[in-house]
Order: structure tokens, then C-alpha cells, then sequence
């Protein structure tokens, strides 16, 4: 079946203006771009822009923890280690699978209504986060988050996530595996080389939390008395073939990446604003050309799943930090909410509106007021600076309708948000 | 005509928890909260929450230049002096009395759409916004932009300012003016004096823009030899009823104000982030108990006219600036968006849920996936962090809905709508 998106206009993260232009799917993959001037091709179903529509490439929530919709808003404007320890901890001790089921198909559909047709998410139980990915029909990049601690638990999480990549990776192309290890001072430097010697032998790439604080800056320089960047070698991470380095608030842009086309920081600045934890130097990281992607992180530090808010804010913060109100661009943080995204773990030919790419999108409204004015010229800045997600009116993967008009049609709304509720319930009772 | 609120959550920056109860609206006022387990009133008009709808005291946009929707995209990401001369300044130049009004109800409705109830506006043309505002019912405190420039300038802006006074001020019980000297850098001292005696001499407030750029702090110290407290002094600001400092980034928080009463910041974070400009230290403000107020400034340097996403801008900013994720509450933006800026302009009973208070309110529609987990005790950290005005069902002016589920009853949108492109398209061509 093939969806014909008529006279609307096109912009993905490659583009310094839009097009306008028809652009034709087919069995999943963006199958012919015309510019509007031409006659449009025939298709089954026809979508009218009238030039009042927006085509971009669907989001990429680069770093999150979706079942944590489930912790929304528990121990809020807490310090930080009072935050964890009091409140988020003890209560994800409560989380069941089933739980984190329903959690996780709770933030798909936010997700979803805000655009985002591929996240990135490290938690446990991921057999049922895989479950909830397939069922919904979204993309995602999973791993277990594996921690050390009592004797044989990193071991346990090694394997699990080993099985995770073995029953998933590539599965029905919407999902790749990554190896999970949650961070440096979680994870001793021993059991760090272990999971780099496996993601090695198995080709996978590794998702880990980098230097979100200035403490964990402190632990690597004064206990184990290494650079960040000495680090990440003597832990064999630079040599996996994907390495995803989620906030990096605290990597020095000095660092040298041999081949940053390898690794990908992800920035979150919601996140890292919201905890406390400081503003990470992105400006001289796109400098630099390392690629950066962008995070919602988990929704109890957050608390939104909106990858265009990040955008935004990721657009504006550090123009007001820096006092440079030229750095960071529209088009910039475009490309790090979308194809930056999905080339950091693997999914190829995605992210960026080209024929024979895969039609994962979002379709944008233009026709209110906030976007009179905005043309082919200037559109990048009106959807950063003057759009939200409210003006999402669909979102597609692989050529298919997951959110279109407020209404999910492979997911049943009322149940999930239902369940959710029940196991929110149930962790805080 | 009565409108019963039946099993709402109520709301407000004076709260620390929610309470779930009745509210009756009469006579545009809030006649009647009663507690959810007492039998409700009867009403000519019911509206059931069933205790998934909020009720907000609607937001104030302390300060923008409505109008300047019209100008919004323009010259993005140059620096500032650029974007002012070359792109700014030159099409204001173009700018006629029927298109501020067209641009001000085009605002209006971005406005409305997002729960402002309450805006206040410096520009010119000013009688037009008064037209558009009375037309649509909302309410604003208006102020022309004064600046000195060639002889008899100045008196002009003066005069026009005191007549738009002579004409609206207290109109319908919407309108409130204020004087409005662009700012230090604009107007002399000598003519800064003179509008703060004639502010004295009507008993009306002022409403400047101070201290946004660090360049303007510089002026102050360098040209004027003055501090920003002694400033305000000598131009004989702190001695009118009331004082409306716009921005006040680089106002040094040591600053002590004889009457602090009498005095309310506007804080701006997204304009102050995106040009530049810098952070205000907010969270010092806060612990010193001076009013700060919330404001988007113009749509040209934000770009965005809604007061939800300030009040989440501010919340995180600081807390990731300072490193203190305890600093700057959401009750303390929810009372700066409500309360604050509706006493800055001089409009009692305004800004909180209270028996015989007006009825300026906000729906918001908790029956969405982000809100789950929301009660009475965290409602006020799940509408500011995982909420945004996309949840918003309907605003309420003077009791008398002005928006509701993307409608208008006051206006005609598609013709503003229409409007406002053409102006756009005549200023820019």
C-alpha cells in the first residue's frame, strides 16, 4: 500500500531549507520525492498539505528509561542522593515485568504523539520492553543496564543481556541490542572490560550513562586516577563498534575521539538541568564534529518524553550560557534529534528524508498562528524556536500509521493507560 | 449565568497541595469552592471533571510585544545588533495601526490557546491593542514603548502614552496602562525623570525594560556613573506606585529595595537564553522575596507566546545553572505565571482560586498518559514538569470562556488568521 504526501513541505536535518514537494512511500521506504511542480504519482491513500504540512524524519530519543513513566513525579525537589536512595530505588525494587510492560507501552504512546519513532532505552526486565516495542511497531535500541555488586550479579546481567541481543537484535528490523553497562561507578573497571570483550566478540555496541555529574568526573580522576578520556580506552570502550555516551555534562570537548564516527554523546538537557547537574558544552562538540544526539532520559527527571522540547531547549540553553546567540542552530539540533540519533545504534538509511530511505516520519500542522510566516527558507527555525509537539498530526514507522490524529492504531489507549495506573499504584501503595 | 466546575482539582501558586472540590463561577467570579465531598450547587452550565480536570488561575504574560508575532523568524541565529538594525528595525518601520491589530489578535489567540488570561504589551499603535484585546475580552496592561531620539520625540511618545491612559485605563475593567520608557540605553536620565513624574502626577505604574545585556550594565556603571539601584533612584522610578522591570538579568540581587512591594521583575528565561543575554539569578530574587513575574517577551526573540513553557523553562534553568535541583519550585513559577503578574499591573483579585476572586482560570485536561501518578499532593510538579498547554481544554476570562477545545468564541479566527498573513506578507515583501 502506497501513501502519497501531496504538495507539503520537507526538512530533515541535511537540508539548509525545506522542499516543497510530493513524496511518495512505499512498503515502508520513502519511494520518490517530486517537487511540487510536478505531477504527483498515484497512490492508495492520498494526504493533502496544500502546502500546510510538514514532513520530517520521525524523532530518536537517544537515551531514556521508558518504564520510569511509572516513577513520574516521586520524591520531586529532593537533593539528588536523597531523590535515588529514598525514593527511586526502593520503589523499583516493586517493579514486575508485567509492570514495566504496561510502563513501557505508557511512554510509547507519549512518545509516539510527540514524534518519536525510535528510542534508546536502558533497564532490566527487557524481554517485556522488546514486547511492548513489537506489539506497538516503533523502533528501539535496547540494552539491560548492568550494574556490579554482590557476587555473580554482573555476571547474571552480562548474560541477560547477551540473551536480550540473541532473541532481538534485528528483530522484525525494528530493533538492535546493545550492551548495557550503567556507568563507571557502577560497574568497576574489571567487569567494564568484560562487557567491552563481549560487545567485541558479539559486534555489539555499548549504551552507558558518561560523566552526568561533576562527582563521577571527581571518581574517575581521583579514584581511579585516569583522564575521561584515558578511561574509556583502558575500559576497552573505544574499540566496540558503537559506543553511546549518554548527558557527558562533565567530558572535556578537548578529548579526542580516534574515530568519533564510532561514538555518540547524548545530550539531555532537560534532564541534566532538572537534577542539577549542570550544562554540557555541545556548542564545542558540533564544533569538533563528534556526534551528539539527543535524550529525554527517564520521565522522573524530566519529566516529559518530548524529543522536540528537547530541541528546543537544547537550542536555546546554550545560546543564553554561552552568550553566543548564534551557536547551536535550528538545523543542528534537528539533526541530532533525528539522523544522529538512529545512526548511533545501527539503524541505517534512517533519519533523514531521501528516496529509498525508510519512511519513519512525523507530519507537523503549519496551518496555525504561531507558523505564519514560516517558508522553505526559514521552517527549521519556526518548528525549533516556534512549534511543539501539539503540532504533531501523525507519526509513522517503516511506512505505517502508529499515531494519527490523537488515536493509536496499533495500540489500545484506554487498557495501557488503565494498566499504568494499576501498576503505579501498586509500586507507591 | 453560573458555571459549576463539578469534581475538579484546584489549583494555585498559593497551595502547596491541590484540593479536589466544586467551584462555582457567577457573575464572573468565583462564587463558590467547595470541598468534592459536599453536595455541588446547581448551575446553569456544568462542566464535570470527574477529577481528572484542573482548574489553574489563568497566566500573565508580564511582558511581550504582542504585535511582533508579525516579525517572528525574522534574521534568526545573526547576532543581536544585526538582527536588530538589519532585520528588526527596518520592518517595524513598516509596520501600519491595522496591522498591529491584526498581528495583537493573532497573538491573542496564540495566547488564549495557552492559558494566558492576562498580557502586558509595550509597543506603539497602542490604541489598536486596546481595540483587540477589548474585542476579545482579554485582559491586558498596555504601555507605550517611549524613546528619545530627534527634538520633541520624546513628549510626543509621552503624550500619546498619557492619552492611551486618559482612554483605557480601567476600561471594561480589563485595561490597566502604564508608562513605558524603553529603557535606560534609549531614554536620557533627564527623560526618564520626566515619565516618572508624570507616572507620579496620574498615579499610574511604569513598565521598562532593565538591565536585559550586560552591554546595558556597562552603560549604567561606564556612561551614567550610577549603580542600577541608584539608577532607579535618580530617575525617580522607586517613588511610582508601581514598577515593572522587564528582563533585569545583570540587576545585581544585592540590589535592596526600600519597597519591595511596589517592585516585580519579569523574568524571561527563553528570550534572555535565546538572544544571548544570559540567566538572571532568579533563585536569589525568590529568597530575598522581591516579585518576579513571568513574561515571553515578543515572538520574534523567544518564539514562542506561551507562559506554561516559561514557567517549566524556569524551573529547570536554574536548578542546572546553579547546580541546586532544589532551587525554584513549581509552585513558585505556577505563583509567578498567575499571581505575581497580575499585582504587578495593578489587578486585585486576580491570580489565585478564591471565593470572591475573579474568575480568571485554566482548564487542563489530566486525563492524558503524563498524568498518571498526578494528585492533589504533586499536582503542581507534574503541570509544570510533564505537563505543557497542550493540555489545555479552556480559558476562562471575567468567567466567560474565551477558548475552548481549539475554539474562539469572541473571535473569528481563520480572518485573523488571514489578516495577520497579509500584513506579514505586505511588511516583508
Amino acid at each position: 500500500m502506497a501513501t502519497l504526501f501531496k504538495d507539503v513541505l520537507i526538512l530533515d536535518g541535511s537540508r539548509v531549507e525545506a522542499e516543497r514537494g510530493h513524496v511518495l512511500v512505499s512498503k515502508g521506504r520513502i519511494d520518490k520525492i517530486l517537487d511540487a511542480k510536478e505531477t504527483p504519482p498515484s497512490a492508495d491513500k492520498i494526504v493533502s498539505g496544500h502546502g500546510k504540512l510538514a514532513i520530517l524524519p520521525g524523532f530518536v530519543n537517544a537515551h531514556t528509561h521508558a518504564a520510569m513513566i511509572l516513577l513520574r513525579g516521586l520524591g520531586e525537589e529532593s537533593p539528588l542522593m536523597e531523590w535515588l536512595q529514598k525514593k527511586i530505588f526502593p520503589i523499583e525494587d516493586k517493579l514486575t515485568p508485567e509492570y514495566i510492560y504496561w510502563g513501557s507501552l505508557s511512554a510509547i504512546l507519549e512518545m509516539l504523539a510527540s514524534g518519536t519513532t525510535c528510542f534508546a532505552d536502558m533497564y532490566f526486565s527487557m524481554d517485556r520492553v522488546a514486547d511492548a516495542v513489537l506489539q506497538s511497531g516503533i523502533r528501539a535500541a535496547l540494552c539491560r543496564g548492568i550494574t556490579s555488586g554482590e557476587p555473580g550479579k554482573v555476571e547474571k546481567s552480562i548474560q541477560e543481556n547477551l540473551e536480550l541481543a540473541e532473541k532481538y537484535h534485528g528483530r522484525e528490523g525494528l530493533i538492535t541490542v546493545q550492551l548495557g553497562p550503567h556507568a563507571p561507578y557502577t560497574v568497576p573497571l574489571a567487569d567494564m572490560r568484560k562487557i567491552s570483550a563481549a560487545a567485541r566478540e558479539k559486534g555489539l555496541g555499548i549504551h552507558t550513562h558518561y560523566l552526568e555529574t561533576e562527582g563521577e568526573l571527581k571518581f574517575i580522576h581521583d579514584k581511579l586516577k585516569l583522564t575521561p578520556g584515558k578511561y574509556l580506552e583502558e575500559a576497552g570502550l573505544l574499540s566496540v563498534s558503537q559506543l553511546t555516551l549518554a548527558h557527558s555534562v562533565y567530558l572535556n570537548p578537548d578529548t579526542i575521539f580516534a574515530k568519533p564516527e564510532n561514538v555518540t554523546l547524548v545530550h539531555c538537557p532537560c534532564s541534566n538541568l532538572k537534577l542539577g547537574s549542570g550544562v554540557m558544552p555541545l556548542e564545542t562538540w558540533l564544533d569538533r564534529d563528534v556526534p551528539v544526539a539527543l535524550g529525554t532520559d527517564g520521565a522522573s527527571s524530566n519529566n516529559r518524553l518530548d524529543v522536540w522540547e528537547e530541541m528546543r531547549t537544547a537550542a536555546l540553553l546554550h545560546k543564553g550560557v554561552t552568550r553566543d546567540p548564534v551557536c547551536v542552530s535550528a538545523l543542528e539540533v534537528l539533526r541530532m534529534a533525528t539522523y544522529e540519533g538512529a545512526r548511533a545504534f545501527g539503524f541505517s538509511r534512517k533519519g533523514m528524508i531521501r528516496e529509498g530511505w525508510v519512511a519513519d516520519l512525523v507530519v507537523v500542522d503549519l496551518d496555525k498562528a504561531h507558523y505564519i510566516g514560516a517558508n522553505e527558507e526559514n521552517l527549521a527555525t519556526y518548528i525549533v524556536y516556534a512549534g511543539s509537539s501539539a503540532d504533531i498530526r501523525g507519526t509513522m514507522v517503516n511506512g505505517k500509521w502508529l499515531y494519527r490524529n490523537g488515536d493509536f492504531p496499533t495500540l489500545d489507549k484506554e487498557e495501557i493507560i488503565q494498566n499504568a495506573r494499576e501498576a503505579r499504584e501498586a509500586i507507591t501503595r
